[in-house]
């Protein structure tokens, strides 16, 4: 890749929903934006929005002084470094890799240390916010890393986020605190499907119930962002299913490795499980309350 | 009963924590309030801040417009209204009783009816917000009952609320929404504590962990209002563990009645269970925290 005018280069690898406006903010803030992806569309979508297309994560890397990974755990994170296509090598040295995945801090730590001992630098930056805020360049990041990644990524993640968690010098703090966010989201969105399900069996005004449960003690930062997808009967993936039985069974990995109980976070991952399991994984996370709908024989609202 | 100067008079039964600001807020706004109490340490402060002090319940609403049940469950309730001593003879015909015990909602509609064929009106008005909204008038009440029981008690209920939500014109309403209110605080407190302790267990920076989770999609109300317990030390209630015993004991109750399942709900209540035999049902409910730091061999932070 080759900047334009000289100016500075960044690569994302992972062109999804989040990774494409993460590129356009980045785009922007005056970076040349080299980009991959395994799906032929979302490459086209970034074309189409002027990003250089790389073939593969080394080529798309190639030059960058700083490469976003946007993928969806720490396999697909270490394919992107590692695989035979990956971009470890390609990149120059001194420049840092900023990784965005929800992974344990024990992978954190390793990619890390395996790509640091090559000359190239590492930053554990799992993120906050949904695509509305990757677009406009207001993401929260949890971040940790060395000084020196910190500085070379500073200006990508200035053009990326509006809060920057600087959480320690070493890779896996970030994720860390990604995790303790993780299973409190994964517990509150369960809650309030349980919750608002449990309102809908006894014949209570649903859209009264998220007016006063959201000025009371009982609110959380889900139940208001999540119960409008139900009362919309609207549960087209803004988050699925599927995020959470990954990120919710991280933590019970996590949880068993370090012999601690985690039972509140364990009974609500069953719920996603059930509601994967009854075909709705790749649909909105809301569904569990249909998966408690359905199980009760209870009717929600339906998409009008 | 009889009023300074012909003004309106108000009774409140239980003069806890939050009987005595609710009680404050009525003189405050006019009424001559008259109150009872088990306790006589609770009378005693009550009679201090200038109040009249009823040696049964029944006394103490004679002649009331309006009497406030500040007490704990349905059993209390019956017993303040129908009991030995109780209260229901002596209010005036007309007269409103506001119940704000946390009952299930089927408990609320039998008192209700019992009251009302009496021809006093009843309003099932249990409330969210803790001590200092009691006593500044500002508190939230979820509120249902018959058009002329809102009007009998619309002074009172101007003198101690800041937001009063009119749920419908029957009891149970009211307590209905209470109950989801509570099935999703339990929640939020028990996944707080746990998370919590979780990053405690991995070293984490728990001052940190509150600043970026209260920014962040994991955040509740009872995240925010409950760790600084934690981070302090401070186990003192401000709201005791077997408060929700009681109340996720009362979900449970109400959803095994209608044949709908709480698993998320369910994990909570036993680890308040738990916290409670482990001693601590009396202490504050962010004690759930130091049960899992108990069980795990963590140290939390201490109280300095």
């Amino acid at each position: 890749m080759t900047s334009i005018a000289g100016g500075p280069c960044a690569a994302v690898i992972g062109l999804g929903s989040m990774g494409i406006g993460m590129a356009q903010s980045l785009q922007r803030a005056g970076f040349t934006v080299s980009g991959y992806d395994v799906s032929p569309a979302a490459v086209a979508r970034f074309a189409e929005s002027g990003g250089v297309v790389g073939s593969t994560p080394a080529q798309a890397a190639s030059g960058a002084d700083c490469v976003v990974s946007v993928v969806v755990n720490a396999a697909q994170t270490e394919a992107v470094l590692f695989g035979p296509d990956g971009c470890a090598d390609s990149l120059p040295q001194g420049a840092v890799f900023v990784s965005s995945a929800t992974m344990a801090p024990e992978a954190a730590r390793g990619l890390a240390a395996r790509l640091e001992r090559t000359g190239r630098l590492y930053l554990d930056a799992p993120m906050s916010g949904g695509a509305g805020r990757a677009a406009d360049g207001s993401l929260t990041m949890m971040a940790s890393g060395s000084v020196a990644a910190f500085e070379r990524a500073q200006p990508a993640l200035d053009a990326m986020t509006g809060t920057l968690h600087r959480l320690g010098d070493a890779a896996g703090l970030g994720s860390a605190f990604k995790m303790v966010n993780q299973l409190l989201a994964g517990v509150h969105i369960a809650a309030a499907c349980e919750a608002i399900a449990f309102a809908a069996r006894q014949g209570l005004d649903l859209a009264r119930v998220y007016e006063v449960i959201t000025q009371s003690a009982g609110n959380s930062w889900m139940f208001e962002n999540r119960v409008p997808h139900v009362l919309a009967g609207d549960y087209r993936p803004k988050s699925a299913v599927s995020i959470f039985t990954k990120d919710l069974g991280i933590v019970m990995d996590m949880a068993r490795d370090l012999r601690f109980p985690v039972p509140v976070a364990g009974a609500a991952l069953q719920m996603y499980l059930m509601t994967a399991a009854a075909g709705m994984a790749q649909d909105d996370d809301a569904s569990v309350a249909r998966l408690y709908a359905q199980i009760a024989g209870l009717t929600l609202p339906a998409e009008t």
